[in-house]
């Protein structure tokens, strides 16, 4: 029979998670009751981020299956916390749903939430199902941190160096590969199609990178790239009241199709990708001049580029390979700037 | 234009927020980054829980105006806190909406919002927005309680007396009568209709009367009526491992159609309604013997009223008027058990 019980503890059978009263840790009460309790610890804060992963504009029930579903809604989520820099803890998770996938397709959901759960160290806490006609997850994320060493967006000043993680446009080019080769993932795949693939469908948040960050105090701010590059760098141009510049030559592009022998077409939409492709999870960040020496290439097999400068000024600009600097506008992904 | 950017400056200028880095109290650092980062205070654990509202399954847009939209979502999630006996502070929102209801709508959803917000003392600390064919409105609230002294379901025992506040089924009257009164609240309700349709539009948690129960001690377990008093006592039982009498004749029923002269057929539907009507928010709370006579009839003008007493054994019974007993079934609500 389905019911709300019957799909909670579905969940919860898959899930990580605290039910009841744990006598130890930083859960005082989990699942099961009207709330959780958290116990906070001594010389630690709170960071707590809330994102949806909506079908249809987030995924398509006929390409996305339901693992990727799972992993990704908690993958996105805890991406905030790699971009403040902060531990991954706990989750909760309101699911919306039809009753025609509260079966098979929800329990493939779970197996890909408790993949992502185990992958980052997260435990569930908290959740509320209801049915809809289609599916929304909603889910709110908390990690801790230390006082006062959260990255935030606001800190780049003029001067500057921009960096980012890993290769852009990788998870356009990946969602561009499976809409173009039919309705699932191909078998086999190139290695930069493997990539492309992997970050589009099973995108790994840089937590890694951003407690690195906190721990040399090496960034001046730092933000993840979720709507695509030009639009996320805006806002941390706004939050910081300064300019960009972005090195065309610079970016860290997921390969071309054709790799080095790419026709100029190919090279020209690696570069848009790179520039305004959504959902690459990477971390942008910020250093200052006299630091910039400290800045490895690479962080635990991820290349870390230089692709830029913070500069006085409003808003982002684009250093061609000709030399000649274009305005930047945000044009990655604006759910309601779409027609 | 309608972007995410203006969605969300809409939804900050109307609902009580946090924004940037706060210089004091608990919040480190607002809406706008990537996370809200927030300081616990000494001597405090968080209480959290997360809920979901849902077009078709919680409201419909024919029905229930913007605001009680708005409104609901939060009370809704506070009630959880109330159930706990926590203070309420902070919340996240997701929001979902299609691109037609994100102008004169959201306005309206916001105001409605920003009212609950207000008056139960809670500020908006994140959020997330995307494009969907409906709305669904998910919210994450925080609570501040004591260490160790959260209310839960599971320390009934047998011989505790069971107790709820306010009249029962009044949500639901008041679901009922919107439904067949067309599509508007009336103008003019006598005063147990505008009761009812108080409670189904604008319901406010017993926010208070946890604070209290917490305070003094008394409850040895509670939770807030949302799916039914059937249902919902049902997890208190099974929480605590033990089973419940309700006795008919003391359940304070909201007023039937026609009061006192109500036909008996009216009476038996206002019993049902109190028996699995949703919605209510009123809490479920037992009290040790020996601390019964310290309960008062009322706590800030809402009745407080023993409808019975936890027993040993299993499952909740039902004493009827006639002095029989029967099994009392969960029969409220419940999304994916209904066809």
């Amino acid at each position: 029979m389905k019911d709300e019980a019957s799909i909670i503890a579905r969940l919860c059978r898959a899930i990580p998670n605290r039910s009841g009263r744990a006598a130890a840790g930083g859960v005082a009460i989990g699942i099961g009751d009207d709330a959780a309790v958290l116990r906070p610890r001594r010389g630690r804060e709170w960071a707590l981020s809330t994102d949806a992963l909506v079908e249809g504009a987030h995924f398509l029930a006929r390409v996305h299956p339901p693992e990727v579903v799972g992993f990704k809604a908690l993958a996105r989520a805890a991406s905030d916390l790699a971009a403040m820099g902060a531990e991954p803890r706990y989750f909760l998770l309101t699911l919306s749903l039809p009753a025609e996938r509260a079966g098979a397709w929800l329990e493939r959901f779970a197996r890909g939430m408790a993949r992502a759960a185990r992958r980052f160290g997260m435990e569930l806490i908290g959740g509320d199902v209801s049915r809809h006609d289609s599916v929304v997850a909603a889910l709110t994320v908390l990690g801790e941190i230390r006082p006062g060493r959260a990255l935030t967006r606001s800190g780049a000043r003029p001067g500057d160096a921009l960096y980012v993680s890993g290769r852009l446009g990788a998870a356009q080019a990946g969602l561009e590969l499976l809409l173009r080769g039919g309705t699932r993932a191909p078998r086999r795949a190139r290695n930069s199609q493997h990539y492309s693939l992997e970050r589009h469908l099973y995108p790994v948040p840089r937590l890694a990178l951003g407690a690195w960050l906190v721990a040399c105090g090496i960034a001046s701010a730092a933000m993840d790239l979720s709507d695509g590059l030009s639009t996320d760098l805006a806002r941390l141009c706004v939050a910081s009241h300064a300019g960009a510049v972005v090195h065309a030559a610079s970016l860290p592009l997921a390969a071309a199709d054709g790799g080095e022998s790419a026709s100029a077409g190919r090279r020209a939409a690696a570069l848009a990708r790179a520039l305004h492709g959504g959902e690459d999870y990477e971390l942008l960040f910020t250093v200052r001049p006299r630091r910039v020496a400290q800045v490895p290439a690479h962080f635990r097999g991820v290349p870390l580029t230089r692709i830029g400068e913070i500069v006085r000024g409003r808003g982002a600009m684009l250093l061609k390979a000709n030399g000649r600097r274009v305005p930047l506008p945000p044009q990655g992904w604006d759910h309601f700037a779409r027609p």
